[in-house]
């Protein structure tokens, strides 16, 4: 089968290529980029100098008579337009940015500050947690690819709201990331001399994934609460941990609630829910696909915390895209991204 | 005025020496330490070489009989020891450990797994919280330095417990330090190819500054609910961040809550409370006593989010120290302490 | 083919595990420590939760009987002895350390300060250098795989010397490695408040790997002089770039020195030489096999300036260590290690 | 004496700020820079909030009105043309830049591709290497900061120079630098997910700092020849190192080499020639004006290592304009700069 990447270079790009280059199924058949086509695809990315792929542009017709599955791998706010050109066409696509994943327009608009896409396309994009949605996805031809944090804190705390232990209660996810997730696009937030030994915190009860964290958990739960849910940033290029704090609606122990996650779990190769009272850090997971977890009950607060660490540009970003292209495509779940962290 | 420094060539100790260095009034009277006495400074420590100080035994007689002050760099379990040794003599105490913080031995001997100072000198011991007990401080002699965590958390909470904003009300406290704070001491943990570009959690629920925390608290508000506490190691050397999470007793907005914080701290100059919408990063208050908070009152959720950043061997340890003996000698606060953080 | 690993759990161990657990051809047999056998391999590495392989003893003739190649990746001085309970068995050997490197066994105990391996053994030991010696490899059954810095040195001095351009010169070698080069094992140097965000030079004009250069180049140049090496820490896990001065018998220029790079190295698929005035830096190799080359000639001085960058554990070690496993049993050289770097 | 700096809020000029807050004789008047006049200095930079100081434009009579010294912490090109404005008031200029160092226009033009300043003024201008050309700083009025390369390689060099030691020979100076020499501008180079965990090379052999280090090396040594330098970008924040490589025109040993450097450098207490077989690293002079230098003889090759490392922004920038502002004022030479290094 073979597939095309739209917004080749970029950073989510560029993962889907590490990947896909090792894939037993699914060929790179061609890349794009808005503004380098004819370049070849070193020149941007030195790192990739062993491949001699070409950059072309993006004609949405050309790639739909070549390929099976497009990749939108382009920022918010271009997929939007994008997606309405390939959505006529006999192609599947998978979007990595945020523009698919609210279903309601005018969220959107309020905290991305942007143009919906077209509001018949939304509704047929499927939310793409592969965990939790596969059966839809199966079905689908459009795939909102889920953010990075939302992947962490939904798989975070998808347990205790599936099986009914989180009810009319309020969560805090106070979630850190490493600077990739920021992108490729200069800033001065992102400037060396002023992000190196620097921790930040940033778009204080104002991030866009808060919706998108919310609309998910409100489809497990009727009675959700507004969540709170702040962002920093590390001194570190890769990696998001969610620690989060939630009541839940009965007396447990660590133990007990280590086995509901265990058991929720099973079955499901990237999530690895760690051993009794050791907790995951963010690079156990470097570049895979893994969502590691681990969980406490406090007794002296009656509270759960929930420790949640993905590769923001792996399983939250290319790899789950990957990964749902399998599930799309009716492919084993772990074909391509069975590859074990790089440590240290 | 004289000080010794005992401990003088852990973190805390050189800390405390490249401040007094250039303090006005005190002078470093001697160095000393517990295994490499008759070494030069320098040896261990090659950014002092510029410095001739030689290291000697811990000799509290010999020390009252020389200096008016001597600040306690040590590791937990050795000032509970040495802090008998020094109370009967002539001479006024700065603990930076935290054998001296927690008034109920038992609450220390649960936390820290250690024996506990005597009662009768944990009695006389003030908690140095500088702009908040400077009255006690002043009358004292033996001060018990804060931790860097609860000088951070305290100082950002302050405002709306002593005010009776925060009465009864849960505290989520989720807190990230530069690697310093674990000290010099050699472990896997801390071991540089396991640390860098990587993000932990560590002491899940445990950390023994919880009791610190709440016992400041319950001075404050005699309503207190146990508060949730959670500490992570970040890849660089200096500054923690504590972004906390409560719930006050009123409807307020950010710029109503930010004007309580500016009115609570005038006068005191190493508290800086942020613009309207602006919150700190660690790395601004670098190298420096400073304490920068930021807040936001939430709509959507009702809850305030309080940041507050500090440089953890300065206003963390090293630099409040030195504070708290400007207050104890009735010396200017910002004696020798009044110099900008080093950026970028 | 089978394959074991003893000393599984170091930073080498478990960057073989990564590798070989997507190969082709090699599966792992048996994993090998000495200390930690009966335990799991997760225990001591959550990143490799997802195995569930046990750590068993170091049983050599156990070994052999199960597995074709057995890999070493044991610390210098203890290889030593382990080979020579294998070299009597019907199994291949490759050795990363540095105790099979060295032919003359006076070298190695001068520079490594520890007794040489049997000289019989020595002897039957071929250096794997796997660019410039696959035709003794495939013909050995004991590899000597090469250190770090040698790797990266020779493959960025190889055309120079083999085609007579550099004769009687002298060359500097400036080398600078991630820290994981200094192994697991704790040390101040690499205590993470001591190495951030700090850049260090250690042994000068001592460094281990001396002769084992002089070693190699001097088979292909027999009037070599003394070489020049020096060697940094750089703040960052992986990678090592060492930046070469040499002068050679000719005038040329930098698009003719880029040429002779590229004709040398045609047919070498891990050897990627980079266009005309651009260098390589560490990043684009990072996790990979790859070793990047770039090279100008200085009008002003005449001297040729070579920039040679490797990733320390893949190409550096491991990487090396399994190509020579490809070429040792017949396979392509790139089996199981044509993946990307990962980047950023 | 009062003091103005324009360019105030770049890198160069906060640290002037940080440094001239607490000298003891200079006092700053006014800051002011070309694009942020009006604003508050703590709007651009939130690490001095506790300053109240305004930014002004830049109108060089009524900065001559107010102030003694002008710093001019401008980029190169800028100060070239500022300092005709400046050069016939009643006013000491030190201009970090690049601008007046070269003598020879033809050369400024050759390396930096910008227009030189003019003629007449370049003569004035006094390079501020402060620890050798004391006498002519406190007769000038121009002073041309040196750059932070030359100031690290010249430090260590000149003793084999100046004593003779070094005659007619190659020099190798491979050096390395902290990301905040390339200044706040914006770039892919400096974007810290490029830059993180990377070590990289830029501008081979044709670096701006080559005829600066040759131009002073010529006023020691009439026979001199080209020299070899090399620039790289360590994921840090500051530290320069230069490893140096140099035949010598005699027998020599190690001590007899350090012995050398103790005795030249009597009397200059920013320079700390290390303890024999120590060298230095760059954190051991983080923050502070140190210029630390270690050496050794190589017996194999006959070469010397000289290895010399400062903070890139103070010795290398801020540092050495205030100790050039100190001897120009007839000041003792350590004012306002006799701080210890920030350590860890």
């Amino acid at each position: 089968m073979n597939v095309s990447i739209v917004g080749a270079t970029g950073y989510g790009g560029v993962e889907l290529i590490r990947f896909l280059n090792n894939h037993p199924h699914l060929k790179i058949k061609s890349l794009h980029t808005s503004s380098q086509s004819g370049r070849s695809l070193y020149e941007e990315n030195a790192h990739l100098m062993h491949m001699n792929d070409k950059l072309e542009e993006i004609d949405p017709e050309a790639i739909a008579k070549k390929s099976d599955i497009v990749f939108l791998a382009t920022p918010s706010g271009v997929s939007s337009q994008l997606i309405s050109e390939f959505s006529d066409l006999n192609i599947k696509v998978i979007d990595l940015s945020g523009d698919l994943r609210l279903q309601t327009p005018g969220e959107y608009e309020h905290w991305y500050k942007k143009t919906a896409a077209p509001h018949h396309i939304i509704e047929k994009a499927v939310y793409g947690l592969a965990e939790w949605n596969a059966e839809e996805i199966r079905q689908s031809t459009i795939i909102a690819n889920p953010g990075c944090y939302p992947t962490a804190a939904l798989l975070g705390l998808a347990p205790l709201f599936t099986e009914g232990w989180a009810t009319a209660t309020d969560v805090i996810i106070d979630a850190k990331s490493g600077v990739s997730g920021a992108g490729k696009s200069l800033s001065s937030v992102t400037h060396y001399s002023e992000m190196n030994e620097n921790f930040k915190i940033y778009k204080v009860n104002q991030h866009q994934h808060i919706p998108e964290i919310e609309q998910q958990l409100g489809r497990w739960s009727s009675d959700l609460q507004p969540i709170t849910f702040n962002t920093h940033l590390v001194p570190m290029t890769r990696g998001i941990m969610a620690t989060m704090y939630i009541k839940v609606n009965r007396q447990t122990s660590t133990a007990e609630l280590r086995d509901l996650y265990e058991t929720v779990y099973e079955g499901h190769p990237f999530v690895r829910v760690q051993p009794l009272d050791r907790f995951p850090s963010t690079k156990q997971v470097y570049g895979s696909n893994f969502c590691d977890i681990g969980v406490a009950y406090d007794e002296r607060t009656g509270k759960v915390t929930i420790v949640s660490v993905i590769d923001n540009l792996v399983k939250g970003a290319a790899g789950q895209a990957i990964q749902n292209a399998n599930i799309l495509m009716g492919l084993e779940e772990t074909a391509g991204l069975w590859s074990s962290p790089l440590y240290p």
